[in-house]
């Protein structure tokens, strides 16, 4: 009899934003296959005895996808409790989807644990609301390295935009955010480590958005909602 | 000296999405204000000896949120720890933004801590990916009731969209997506009481979607990726 497969967001850094399942179903697996970006205070919820599998990826360089899932098929196939911890929520930005599907096409039992996205889980340490009345009745979610992105019809949306994996891109996304007629003082920011104790910020406006001295997992945040930012709200904040 | 106050987001329905964070900082409260939506489940996470203040809202009727900020200040500055517990996340279509700035004025110590929204925790239970290779690179919550909402530039967006609070202008949202283009087969659906086990969903497409048998709280969600939903993926399904 194959064993069960969780596919769970392990959230956005801190560990303590796991949820309550998340952290449970860890606990249950024999096998927790992790991301490079999951902060490695999560494993303190599997158990002693869990193999624990790296199968790190940092801009698509690492463990092939193949391989990930062959390790869960095979796993799951031999009975065990397979946990997959993945940054983030599984279904934003993180490939769950493509994961779930094999899963299933391999007839196994899949459930699927959401989390915190880094989108959500940031601008909260930042006291920055996503949406607010007056100034944002919508946000949007996007990757900064594709090209298919249509920063037009983004901007005319009116939403706050959060951009993932923006940094390497700056320059273009600003570029593209000014001719499609965003405001430069457009109020803007830069989030490396969200959530961790590590976490740096350079809270601006976009004409004077700057990637200079940010270097790990960052996030971008475009909108008049930014003006709102309170670090004051986080605990972080008090040893400054 | 005042007390603390938690902004806390209870996550969208099942208590076991709540975070490990939200649950802790729960038992550590005094006084714990709670709106409708949030399921009763949450609040067993809260000290026995703790008050609880309902401070329901359902369709924008019921407890002023004068009276709800007017309650944290007066209790905080009376010493007590106090828990704000809202459904989904605070900072996404929840007036978390308004009550953090009043509790800032106020000159308190706040603290948020992020939750699930519906947009995150909903498509989790389907097996919807909001972002997937070749089908959506990104994704959009708004609201389903305001009127400042440019269809055409989410239609042209080619995110995923994500409508909360949609289901009474279920007709009008169909026929502005018809009108700004989007192909009436597009798989759609409708979720009410997501995550919970009084789940029910309708998995179809835009032209086919209604809000016929659904009274509850509902998320409706239009996209390609909606065509990967795999109800087989979460327990509950079992039972079917």
């Amino acid at each position: 009899m194959s064993g069960r497969v969780y596919l769970i967001g392990a959230g956005p850094g801190d560990p303590q934003l796991m949820t309550l399942k998340a952290a449970r179903a860890l606990g249950l697996a024999d096998v927790v296959l992790v991301d490079a970006l999951v902060n490695r205070g999560c494993l303190a919820y599997a158990r002693s005895d869990a193999r624990i599998v790296e199968v790190g990826k940092r801009a698509g360089v690492g463990t092939s996808q193949a391989f990930i899932e062959k390790v869960m098929i095979q796993s799951a196939r031999n009975g065990h409790t397979v946990a997959r911890l993945k940054g983030g929520d599984p279904f934003v930005f993180g490939r769950g989807g493509e994961e779930l599907q094999a899963l299933l096409a391999a007839d196994l039992e899949v459930e699927v644990i959401p989390g915190i996205t880094a989108g959500i889980g940031v601008p909260a340490m930042l006291g920055i609301p996503l949406t607010h009345r007056g100034l944002a009745h919508g946000v949007t979610f996007v990757t900064g390295h594709g090209a298919e992105v249509d920063w037009q019809a983004l901007v005319r949306s009116g939403t706050t935009l959060v951009i993932y994996m923006g940094l390497q891109k700056l320059e273009s996304i600003k570029a593209s955010l000014h001719a499609a007629g965003m405001d430069p003082r457009t109020p803007a920011c830069v989030v490396e480590n969200g959530t961790l104790s590590t976490q740096r910020q350079l809270v601006t406006t976009l004409g004077r958005l700057s990637d200079a001295g940010f270097s790990g997992p960052a996030l971008i945040i475009v909108g008049a909602v930014v003006g709102l930012s309170k670090q004051a709200a986080q605990p972080k904040a008090k040893a400054a």
